[in-house]
């Protein structure tokens, strides 16, 4: 059985996940987190710690805490693959291939990757799971200079990314992701175990090298009750406009 | 009749708003776009010069240009009210309240705007349009202290946090924003003349002061065929952590 603040910890990180404590509301005080399961206000305090090391709530301020990430958002502060992202959170990220074919590309992936249409692309059908549940569908198209290594990977890799930076030496360096929705049609309903029609979370990505190479385009369909993405922004000029201007001497001025 | 360089313009915003050239693609050279519509270069030269001019597409790079905005995404970079969003793309934003009233606040919202279980709040229920199209259902939900101040703005002014801004002085600086998708409910349905269980992309957001005061929490529910959602990101750490941290100088590093 459980320890008890392990116990704690848990229904804390569900309430996360359940947004009744949105990211960058405010966790209830330890006295009232004890009044509420019962527990002492030390039991509260390592379970508060537990999500602390997890990263998904900040350091006290004031008599409070706040909280700084759920479990099923992904940040989109920083590029980081799906594989990345779940081991950051500390969950297990699965894939598998379904299916994959060689052929020309459409007009619109042409347009993304740099290329003619009808120039030789490979596509891969892959699901994705999540701690052991199917989670996202990623139709990925990969430059034809890249296909050969796409190819050489296994089927079940959970981390295509990761492996083709240390295989092919590749890094994935910039991303332009389009967010909408879209209702799961038969392929993605029978993959991931939906009802056809069922809102899906769709990402329509081009990933790029540091020299602004593109290396792939996906259309990716998430489940969202699994998965949503946050993002934090302000009034002030965007940081990365600015940086990718005259530098940061400009920036500190 | 609009002239042929507008014609050709139109016809480029068109594909641009299907994805057909998606965020981050290069457009055709003038030469293949001549040959596509079968006119001349120099009217191709005016049509891309307007979509330049409304930073569709960022200046030439090589024979190419690259498209920077979709006329339906709306960028994360910045924090920016739906209204001022249409604005910046030279669309017309408008809003409709449908209903409003003093409630208490449940769990959710006290925790995102920092006050007591079941204290009150003011909620407003929005519809808002976009060139004389529905496309945005909001549940907003305000603090107590500004529930007057929003009370007081007539019904179907176009632009709250503007309104707030010269009216009450309130300035909106940082959001958080929580993003998946949901099927249409009843209501949603109804708001927007769509399908009831259609997929509609998700905002849950939080917006606070310079202060990080919270202001208002709201769900927002956009059709996912008029607005989605750009994004760009790199391996880069988060430079909006960066600049939270030890300042320009650090930046520098």
């Amino acid at each position: 059985m459980a320890a008890r603040h392990e116990r704690i910890a848990d229904e804390l990180r569900k309430a996360i996940d359940a947004q009744e404590y949105p990211v960058g509301a405010r966790l209830p005080s330890e006295a009232e987190l004890a009044t509420r399961y019962g527990v002492s206000r030390g039991t509260v305090r390592q379970a508060v710690a537990a999500l602390t090391a997890e990263g998904l709530v900040g350091a006290r301020q004031g008599a409070r805490r706040v909280v700084l990430a759920s479990r099923r958002s992904q940040s989109f502060a920083e590029l980081r693959s799906f594989a990345e992202w779940a081991r950051a959170m500390g969950r297990t990220a699965t894939g598998e291939v379904v299916g994959s074919e060689r052929r020309p590309a459409t007009a619109q992936e042409a347009a993304a990757l740099h290329v003619r249409t009808g120039a030789p692309v490979l596509y891969v059908l892959r699901v994705r799971g999540l701690d052991g549940e199917r989670v996202l569908v990623e139709r990925t198209v990969y430059a034809d200079w890249i296909a050969d290594a796409v190819e050489r990977i296994e089927p079940d890799c959970p981390s295509v990314t990761r492996r083709l930076r240390e295989d092919a030496g590749l890094v994935f360096a910039y991303g332009e992701h389009t967010i909408d929705a879209t209702a799961a049609g038969t392929r993605d309903a029978d993959l991931l175990g939906i009802r056809r029609g069922s809102p899906l979370l769709r990402v329509w990505r081009v990933t790029t090298t540091r020299e602004g190479r593109p290396v792939e385009c996906s259309d990716d369909r998430y489940r969202p009750d699994a998965v949503s993405f946050a993002i934090h922004n302000s009034i002030d000029s965007n940081p990365l406009t600015r940086r990718h201007g005259a530098g940061p001497a400009a920036a500190a001025s």
